[in-house]
């Protein structure tokens, strides 16, 4: 099947299927019921995106019955305007109130009917505490997130080539003095902009995008976005760039490594090295595989050539609902890989003081090997970026400027 | 004292005397170990704000002894650089992994220690079920961040003078036909430039600010924010504007109903009640009052009103390095109030077919009394607003083809 990229909301019938994957483990794992917390997990089943606080949103899922939604009385016209299918919504006064109007009280005259109740490995401890039956720790929810409908196949492959436009038009933004503060703010507006010209019914709750690109100070240090003011791009590289996020709820990634004018010398070898272990990876991710032979794999190729010491994570994760979420091509994780299952393809070298050297893709498993979702060109040539004439306006004089502009357009004085 | 803004990071003082705050406690509930896994509260301990994913952190605080932080690897750098104090960090290696370097077995050695383990009521099932030794449920950090201390209050009073001129910025914008969207994207845009301007060094992981206006069609369905092309402002109301969250790591919040030309005769009662509940909830917040009665005494006058009916929430909440969380002025939550606490004041009145009343401020409690930290004008006469040309760029016509506009930029063919 090819799949193409679709837009619409999911029918009943997709949300029930998903339902009757889980029925089906319940069943097999004897449990008489599900209670579901989790926000991504509750939206995969109900197309509900919650606003998230402190009251407690609980879905329940019987094994024979009513799937039922415990909410606050608040969000009552809420839920009923964005779920889909047949649930039945039961409500509480407010968190905290009276005991008789609780959470507590309308959870646990549901869930005392049952005998044996599966919990989230996150379920928090309030929610355990309160129910008087067995309970068993249960991934029956992520499992059966495993693998992908064609719906959610060919709403992925939407979010897909909206990311794979982004990454694109983020590159021929590249520019050395262009902060991450102009970029994220442009090319994250484009995307939700065309998110809302291809879809006015978009739940923003539900989406969440980011442009964000490490300048070389800080590549090495792949989780570090905060230092904005010192983030600009500069001449050279590694610069590494992301794209990624749920886009109305179905999730995407695409992230490359790219230089500004010249490729220092020193980061010619991490780049192949890269893109040899990201090659072995493609090609190892295929059904039948064993999810942690990919990661090993590809970690020897890297220890070969140097770089064992330069590895801060695995080589990959799955994409669904969220942009980042099991199953993990990870050492230790012994799951076989399976059609219809995505995964980001993302083996990274991090060198202290020379930078990050990381490509991601998102991945579609098929009957016959793989398929690359966001096919953005990947090769040194073609990421070396030439030098353009800057248009921009984040010059670090401009930026101070634009600052005191700012200050006093809102009037502060604090 | 009077409490001037300010935006400095915390000193190590400040962070260690949270810390003692709760060595108290845990010695007075005979804990001899905490451990902590909310994001909120690990930043109220650290200053470090997680980057929420799948991988475990987990801080560990013995009553003598070292606090210690478990991350993984990949997070090592970042933590150090944004983390102020003595704090051990442990690492993983990666989630998920193999087994003798996996979070579990770091974390098994290092709380195989304790004796009794006090543990969050939201702590996940898989870090409780990781405990050999005897646990509690415990909410010491959350009630540990009740009082303010002075340091807390002087930073919400920055980010209250912020909301306060943006709350008052929106209100000047507001026309018939203007977007929530335009309006999202210029004010929140201005918020952030101003958080810059005055601080180069925010964590964007710690800021999440929102400004949104609910016009009168969904303002009756509170957290209904997900409309967004059916959400444009009209002549009439009410309209509930809203701007709160967290300016790096520290919270507020604003809100108020308005009308844009005149007032619909039916209004005019729901918004001088909710006027006259919200003057109440002023009157009541003060030291020594049980937070239950406040809801209490408000709920009774608006039901004395006609508006029993009419309540789908409490009549307030706190801010802390969040910008919704406990203590809560509701009922059943008997706690007395004490100076150094802040609480948003914002009873609210809901009708079908006509809209919500409703406006909130961020109140510091005092030794004598209480101030309202967004003081934005709030009169029915102040919040009837005259219709201003249109000088925006929203009109149905105009968004329509800012779209197409876009639509091209990015140059999608889906």
């Amino acid at each position: 099947m090819t799949h193409l990229p679709i837009y619409s909301d999911p029918s009943e019938q997709e949300l029930s299927s998903r339902k009757n994957k889980l029925l089906a483990s319940m069943e097999q794992r004897g449990l008489d019921c599900l209670v579901i917390t989790d926000p991504d997990n509750i939206y995969w089943l109900t197309n509900f995106a919650n606003y998230i606080h402190e009251r407690p949103f609980i879905l329940i899922l019987p094994l024979s019955g009513q799937l039922t939604f415990i909410i606050p009385e608040l969000e009552r016209q809420h839920a009923r305007t964005r779920s889909i299918g047949n649930i039945e919504l039961d409500t509480y006064y407010e968190f905290p109130c009276e005991e008789d109007t609780a959470w507590l009280a309308v959870f646990q005259k549901r869930i005392s009917a049952f005998k044996r109740v599966g919990l989230e490995l996150n379920a928090p401890q309030f929610i355990s505490n309160a129910i008087p039956s067995t309970t068993e720790a249960s991934e029956l929810v992520e499992e059966a997130r495993y693998v992908k409908s064609d719906y959610e196949i060919c709403r992925i492959v939407y979010s897909c080539n909206l990311a794979t436009r982004a990454m694109e038009k983020l590159l021929n933004m590249a520019r050395p003095g262009l902060s991450l503060l102009e970029l994220h703010s442009k090319i994250t507006k484009l995307m939700q902009m065309q998110l809302l010209s291809d879809n006015p019914q978009i739940n923003p709750l539900a989406t969440n995008v980011a442009a964000v690109v490490q300048p070389p100070n800080v590549s090495h240090d792949p989780h570090n976005f905060t230092n904005l003011m010192d983030m600009d791009m500069c001449q050279g590289g590694p610069h590494v760039s992301i794209i990624n996020g749920t886009m109305n709820g179905y999730g995407t990634e695409v992230e490359r490594t790219f230089f500004l004018g010249d490729v220092p010398s020193k980061a010619e070898k991490p780049y192949q090295v890269m893109m040899d272990a990201r090659a072995l990876c493609i090609e190892l991710c295929v059904a039948g595989a064993d999810m942690h032979d990919v990661d090993s794999r590809v970690v020897q190729l890297l220890t070969k050539y140097g770089y064992g010491d330069n590895i801060l994570h695995r080589v990959g994760h799955s994409i669904g609902v969220t942009g980042h979420e099991g199953p993990f091509l990870a050492k230790g994780f012994h799951h076989q890989i399976q059609a219809g299952m995505l995964f980001t393809i993302e083996p990274g070298i991090y060198i202290d003081g020379l930078g990050g050297f990381r490509h991601s893709d998102t991945l579609l498993v098929t009957e016959n090997g793989n398929k690359v979702l966001t096919p953005v060109k990947d090769s040194l040539r073609d990421m070396t970026l030439p030098i353009k004439a800057f248009q921009f306006k984040t010059s670090p004089a401009f930026k101070q400027k634009m600052l005191q502009v700012y200050n006093r357009y809102l009037g502060l004085n604090l």
